[in-house]
């Protein structure tokens, strides 16, 4: 049975890699690009619908609001690029929020970030998959009632690609995400064409046919509030952002500079396609509704009547899912990665920092997937109803690593030329121009923690709430596990430790007895050995096996004879308790001080699926003794066939 | 923790009994007929309506021949009922089918009189569930989508209930077993009255008003296959007969003669409702719906426009879905009686034998509980979509219980006056008029036999396949627990065993260490003390690593200096399996043939909710340790506050 269970895993996962073994692959900018960014590039999947989404409750005249807001959020993006460039060039051996924050502004702003990307790593996964889901369903109306088991299905697929360790070549990430940039971008252009008249294309035909109307709000402050909601709502274009600052290493030399040229290179493209989409999705006067998403809406308007429009509009569809689905695959990557770190720290279970037989986290990937099929479930994987518990970790963490970075800048300018500065993680050297990148750190930050506050209070009621309880819920989970693992290495430390204050091994067995056969011979046999001070104890509920026993007993004086049998009566069923009361005494008063042996035997089927079929009485005890610190347990096994 | 779980178990459950205490209550015959009556007569909630809902198929008209139906089930019942009353004066100890049948005609056929028996108890908990919550929404209709919860919610009571032990008074049952039998009959009579017209009551308002017309089948041979489903639909009165015959030391002296009586009486009083409902019913011309039972259509027709009529409507309502309930209990008190009996015989696990605290049977309660949940929840408590697969068991134990009496009469008839016989489980002695009492177990046999055939023909497709196929099924299980325990009990065997073959235990201890602290070098000191002949082994998977622990080592020479250390250098993730392999080669090569003591030191976190934060390798160990006869393991604990 251990066997199977062991091939089937094997099977699974994979024959394990030894650990030297771990990947070194240096990534030029064009693969890195399409690793590092599938995900904010696929937020263009959803973004610029988010922000309609808010908009058409104004109205749909408000629609026309779109794109100023896309601008807003443009701005928003290219801000956080520019100032995270600063990060990866401080921080070349990997920058992430965590790290930033540990190193500047200690422990509890450090595990406030941790806390915030950790949760938005999960809802990465859930947004992009059911975003994903929403791709084929946009496609294939068909399967709208399917999609959140076959949400569940990719979670499932990424979880068993990611247990068997991606070894990614960076080719198999770059093909889905360039096919997307240029799908889309071809989409979007041809979209302008049309529009504009240009070479003679019709103008594409909108299919649903809106009547375009002034925005009329209930007040003035509603409006703002709406704006702001739908600002909000847009912001979840600056997801996914930072993982390159996690990953500088992965870049060929020079990896800093090549980090900070991709991370533009990533903000150009991002915005470009996000700013063409709420462009011509806008100039079709589109609609968001649940069926569509508006990146199909828009591909099929424009694809519309064309030759090879359809497929053009496939292409679209297909890779849009595959970039999604990687965009996922990022939260495999950056969930176990900071929980390991976490766990190395001691703020979550030590076994999140172990590798696996394929040398990646297991328990953070297992972690990710169950919590990220709950997401899923819970919202029917509408991605659109989760976006407003997005964003607000990734804002939050932004804040935390440009204040960060902010004070880290303030250190540099007290440097002199040819100075350096080692902090606990990075070296720091004197350079020139600090006070302008101090400023945009500090813009930053400040930007950053407003926009965090807008979308605490505009989403809060929607959702938000969920995040702002959870965060400070887990922080509050990190200290207790950090306290519990030290106090765990106070009690084991042998710093103080003095051999002569052990306890004292007490010269006595206990054997539980139920029944004279082979398998409690040879475990009176094994206590006999060990100890010339060897005591049976059986509970007896009626005098007839009671009466069995002792004459068993007898058949086997070579082993019975030296050992002391204590037949204890008890009137009730529940023959543990009894058992456990006579072995705690024995320990607690007869040799008090001491550590006790209790011997057990036990018969264990050859088969496991039999093992049910036994009374636990064996298990039962010998998890009711585990509490017992001055008891130890042998147990002497007797394998049965059949 | 240990300490909560079992204050919980005793504030639900109660203090444990002793175990002397059991139940010897007799019953007087009134009292002894609720309670073992309960199941027979609450089939009158369903019974009517279960051959009208066929019948309908035909057509409205058709229903006119619900009457000759339900007296040809009559007749089946009576029959049944009088043949067992040979079972009972013969069988006084108590003579359920599996009893009476394996001492008959032997093994396998007793085996599927139990299986049949016990797939029927599990179909009477979730039949009398449902159609009590339907006896509730027929009253209030709002709570008809709340059904299957309400189910649910009674069957946990009932559970609970039964798993505290149900000391039942007699009186309990009596109660509102005879309030039912009163309600229905007062019913029945005020619509026979109404019918009438004596004393000048006005006719009954059908609420439905069914156009009556001529049954017109499509052919001769459909009509008279739709009389022979509506007749097997209708043996679902036929339920719950048995049980007297089961519990005949539960009446007061002369118990046989007592059970007999009572027997009678039951048949009686279930055949009168049974006929009443259906002669008024039909003549009323009510139409079964799903909506409302035909029981509740009945009352409300009978009792409407009548001072007082909605009181009686709510009496019979309450007290129907009161004796339901009653019935769904003789469930709880059936099934797990039968395991027990097949648990004894070792078809069924051992711990369905054992009583709980509380003396009773709690494995077969639980086991009952978790199966008729699953069936209430597969057919969303619809009882009459589960009659199709009910009824079948308790008519092949009837055949196979009426034969085996076929069989025990014979050997009687051959007994010459003064002479007696012992079989298994009763002393049989000459008696007068054998033949004829023969020729009615023997017609008896045949009959039911029949009906089975029927029954099985007619509901195959509609769900009875399952029992078709479940039945053997569980005898080939029972057959292969019954294989798996003979074989233990050889193995275990201490007939052919000489202690002198016994395996040699090996000087040798191995102990597994990772680090040295406290708690490992209180495994070491235990190690030492039983054996001087102590190896540590570690899987070192980093140099470092490896220089710490031989730092570490050398730091407590009084307890390190006799002790060999071994470190054997891995170089892939999974430590356990060069541990595994280390030790079972000591086992199996080094000390081949003899028993190979590990001690595996283990610190517990005091907290139980501490325990998810710690590396789970010993208990891996431990398991993967498990399989070998030739390992005994010595778990050495240190309790770690925190």
């Amino acid at each position: 049975m251990a066997v199977n269970v062991s091939r089937i895993k094997r099977t699974l996962i994979g024959e394990p890699f030894p650990t030297h073994q771990e990947s070194h692959e240096r990534l030029d900018k064009v693969r890195a690009l399409a690793v590092f960014a599938s995900d904010p590039i696929s937020s263009n999947a959803y973004a610029t619908e988010a922000i309609m989404s808010v908009l058409i409750v104004i109205g749909v005249g408000a629609l026309r609001l779109t794109m100023p807001l896309a601008l807003a959020v443009m701005g928003l993006v290219l801000l956080v690029v520019f100032s995270y460039i600063q990060t990866i060039l401080h921080y070349p051996d990997g920058g992430g929020a965590y790290t930033v924050t540990k190193d500047n502004l200690g422990e509890t702003p450090s595990l406030f970030a941790g806390s915030a990307l950790l949760i938005d790593y999960v809802l990465t996964v859930s947004v992009s998959v059911s975003a994903g889901m929403r791709a084929v369903t946009s496609a294939v109306p068909e399967l709208l009632p399917y999609s959140v088991p076959m949400a569940l299905f990719a979670i499932i697929l990424l979880t068993w690609v990611n247990l068997r360790g991606v070894r990614e070549s960076g080719t198999v990430f770059a093909i889905p995400t360039y096919l997307f940039v240029v799908g889309v971008l071809v989409t979007v252009l041809l979209g302008l064409v049309r529009i504009s008249g240009m070479f003679g294309l019709p103008y594409p035909v909108n299919p649903v046919h809106a009547v375009e109307a002034a925005a009329h709000p209930a007040s003035t402050f509603l409006f703002i509030w709406l704006l702001l909601r739908a600002f909000a709502a847009g912001c979840t274009a600056l997801t996914g952002i930072e993982a390159i600052s996690n990953g500088v290493q992965a870049f060929k030399k020079p990896e800093a500079r090549n980090a900070a040229l991709t991370m533009v290179a990533m903000g150009v493209i991002a915005m470009s396609l996000f700013i063409g989409i709420t462009y011509v999705s806008t100039s079709l006067h589109l609609i968001p509704y649940e069926e569509e998403s508006i990146l199909s809406q828009m591909t099929r308007a424009v694809t519309d009547g064309l030759p090879g429009g359809r497929f053009l509009y496939y292409w679209v569809q297909i890779f849009t899912m595959l970039i999604l689905v990687l965009a996922a695959n990022t939260g495999y990557q950056d969930f176990p990665r900071l929980s390991s770190f976490l766990a190395k720290d001691g703020f979550m279970p030590r076994w999140m920092q172990n590798r696996g037989d394929r040398l990646v986290f297991n328990g953070g990937i297992i972690t990710l997937a169950i919590i990220s099929s709950i997401v899923v479930m819970a919202f029917r994987a509408d991605e659109i109803a989760m976006l407003p518990l997005y964003a607000l970790g990734v804002m939050l963490s932004f804040t935390l690593s440009q204040s960060g970075m902010f004070h880290l800048m303030g250190r540099i300018s007290h440097l002199k030329p040819g100075e350096t500065l080692k902090t606990q993680v990075t070296t720091i050297h004197y350079e020139r121009g600090v006070w302008w990148k101090r400023a945009l750190n500090g813009v930053g930050a400040v930007v950053t923690f407003v926009v965090l506050l807008v979308l605490i209070a505009t989403k809060f009621t929607e959702g938000a709430w969920l995040i702002v309880i959870a965060i400070p819920a887990l922080v509050y989970g990190f200290r207790a596990i950090k306290r519990h693992y030290n106090a765990v290495a106070a009690n084991l430390s042998t710093q103080t430790f003095d051999t002569h204050e052990m306890r004292e091994i007490a010269d006595a067995v206990i054997v539980p007895v139920a029944a004279v056969h082979r398998g409690t011979l040879r475990a009176l046999r094994y206590a006999s050995m060990w100890s010339d001070n060897v005591c049976a104890i059986s509970i007896s509920t009626d005098a007839q096996a009671k009466g069995r026993l002792l004459a068993k007993w007898a058949e086997f004086p070579e082993i019975t004879d030296s050992i002391h049998l204590e037949i204890i009566d008890y009137e009730y069923r529940d023959i543990l308790t009894p058992m456990v009361e006579y072995i705690i005494n024995a320990a607690n008063v007869t040799y008090a001080g001491m550590l006790v042996t209790v011997v057990i035997p036990e018969f264990i089927p050859e088969r496991t699926s039999a093992r049910f079929l036994h009374n636990q009485t064996a298990n039962l005890l010998r998890s009711r003794l585990r509490h017992y610190d001055n008891v130890v347990i042998i147990d002497v096994p007797y394998l049965v066939q059949g």
